[in-house]
């Protein structure tokens, strides 16, 4: 049902953001206000037996979602941002990209080490960003007790990549 | 009462992102679940006379409380985000910042012309980025009908900069 929902939103643009790329926008869904309450209630729900005591959202299209579900769930909402942008002492992870390096960054008071964090994003992909966000989590001390994407690419097989971080993966809309 | 929830939960960064910048964060806000339901619920009885058709939220940060307001208001949340960014078809617009240049962009079919605009971002400061948002949405047929923002620098003018667009300007907690 929000499967369908969700997919019949999502617009494809061929050739982005290089060709040959047939890119998911999710913009469309922005503009449909009861069905972005409606992926926030299908997380809940999802979710409802997911130990959690912190949601982490990757920055930019995970902090759309992620604070509305952190406020549904009642638990701190947590910002992954790129390098640079938390203005409080961070803890940082590199990561490869197709070419080149990312860098994710947390506030080192993000989370107390043992608590469960819940991560996000709006898209998984390969699943490079959340694993790079797993391991940074989990040197910070905490546990990664799921994963919540709102639109999966099944074959770029990021699935199996984050897996063995956790098997509680929720995917809304898979293709 | 908001203004001071919003307050007690800020923390000033010194010399973020530079000496001599006290750097307002908000993060400590994000892990307040309630507080940011209040942010929400005071944005919509302070915008409940203005007229809204869809919200344009700023990137990164604008994407936090945007989406949330959105839903809570019933209408469309369109993503103003920094260049390359958008898949779709966009009009951008640059503006100076304090050294160099920014892009914004908004796909073309974020609003119909006509339709009334609320711009929101986490933060006033000199205005810069929301004037350039306004800009592009009276070029691409919308009416900026005002400004939501959680925390505004007063001593940057910003409210000064923008009354001429707008003087529809709601900051939560100002300084």
């Amino acid at each position: 049902m929000i499967e369908q929902q969700i997919k019949a939103a999502i617009r494809d643009i061929p050739d982005f953001p290089k060709p040959g790329i047939v890119f998911k926008d999710i913009t469309p869904i922005l503009k449909d206000p009861l069905l972005c309450e409606k992926i926030v209630d299908a997380f809940a729900e999802k979710l409802s037996t997911t130990p959690i005591d912190v949601i982490a959202g990757v920055e930019s299209r995970g902090f759309l979602f992620g604070l509305s579900l952190a406020c549904k769930l009642g638990v701190p909402f947590i910002p992954v941002r790129k390098a640079g942008k938390l203005p409080y002492t961070i803890k940082q992870r590199a990561y490869k990209l197709e070419y080149g390096t990312a860098i994710i960054e947390m506030h080192i008071d993000a989370f107390e080490p043992g608590q469960h964090v819940l991560i996000h994003d709006d898209l998984l992909a390969t699943g490079g960003t959340v694993t790079a966000a797993s391991e940074l989590i989990h040197e910070m001390g905490g546990i990664v007790s799921g994963f919540a994407f709102v639109v999966g690419l099944g074959f770029l097989n990021g699935k199996e990549r984050i897996a063995p971080i956790s098997d509680n993966i929720i995917v809304l809309a898979d293709y």
